[in-house]
């Protein structure tokens, strides 16, 4: 379950101590988001931004890194929706390599206008698509 | 009170939308804790991980992002130490422009040997500045 | 001569190898050029693409590493401007630690219109101030 | 001909005129180059810089920017061998979105030891992967 994206550690994501350099890890898991919003939700981060004048900034990420991850590690991230708000979204991704978890993130994500800044309700056919997303991640109960 | 270093927001820094890519805080943040470590503690990073073989990744950090940052904006970055343990620290990280905060960040890292990965004391002379610096924080009595 | 700022060398430029990898250098590169705007031509890179509606790009760099930097070196970033065109600017930028040349980089800066992409000419003031530039690189001679 | 890597412009690459910030193409150029001697070379930049003790930087580079990239752009990476000296190599990188070229790279890289930082003749396994590569290039005259 989950959206996969896969990546493998560069030599420009490693610091002197030949281990990732964590803000590195944050254009990974943000680009993981951009591929979900493109290919699971329909509407791509240029379309948003710059056509719709909207934007979907971080208000809120927490990260706990459990093992460092060095050059070639081939790493998956897996990104599930968790939660949905009238303009805002709890996600969380987790970044493992093979069967050794990396670290686990969670992003609260706004929906707001470029222009006031403010935030603003996710539009229809874009909460439809999230809801569709939470309902493959929900358990399927008796 | 704690360790201010201060930035400009640059144009590298900032997103399509004209406001600051949230990676790139990581960035500066990093770059503050790198600060207090060589001004304040008085060792430096370079020392720390090419000639002692430590490191100190961090392990956690949580960031609220309560406004934008723009090209051109002012920060103040102010660093105060929170908590020392065997081999750990918890330090928090407030940026702001002028009077409006822009982030609130908790970091928790940790002192490990290059070598072996593994979580080591942090060595005397550390450990003795680290507590200069919490102690300076605290409230002082009654 | 020439525009001098300074940077040092921190943990997030450097790559496994110890040394600065070269993609950062462009960021400090491209910082130098965003604060000679500023400082010395008056025209920040905010109002030039904000309010302005133009842009600055790179048509064309050459650099030339000569000897490589590591975590703590001090750097000290010459800017120098070279030849002015209707709509274009060349510059170069000397990076040096102390005494020792670390590169060498030749820019073509072109003066652009955000909304066609198209080359414009310098605005007045904007021409007047590189002119400026210019004439103090210019040798004095008799 | 050629190697050929792809690309799409994100969010993470582009500055406040929606283009790609060009320091974030010499990230792109590089990973290139890091595939290249991975997949066509047999050597990782890992095995080279971590077991090997060696590196490979970049001596010069020249860059013609010819058109702007923006978000969601699909770009396409060929890289070509040109030129084998004892301890140095010659590359072309030509980046292009469908049939619109947007950049043309240069680069000399040196095969240097990490302890000396001294320029080493390139190994003979690695020479003759070169070797390989460039006659792929070369004409196949009469």
């Amino acid at each position: 379950m989950g959206f996969v994206t896969t990546r493998k550690v560069r030599f420009e994501h490693c610091d002197p101590a030949g281990i990732v350099f964590y803000p590195r890890y944050f254009e990974m898991l943000n680009a993981c988001i951009e591929d979900w919003f493109e290919d699971r939700l329909g509407h791509s981060f240029g379309a948003i931004h710059v056509e719709g004048g909207h934007a979907v900034p971080t208000a809120r990420c927490e990260v706990r890194f459990t093992a460092p991850s060095r050059i070639g590690d081939p790493l998956a991230l897996t990104l599930r929706a968790r939660r949905l708000g009238r303009s805002s979204l709890d996600l969380s991704i987790d970044v493992a390599s093979g069967a050794e978890p990396r670290l686990h993130a969670d992003f609260t994500l706004v929906h707001v206008s470029q222009s006031s800044g403010r935030a603003v309700a996710w539009p229809e056919p874009l909460r439809a698509a999230i809801i569709r997303e939470l309902e493959e991640e929900a358990p399927h109960g008796t």
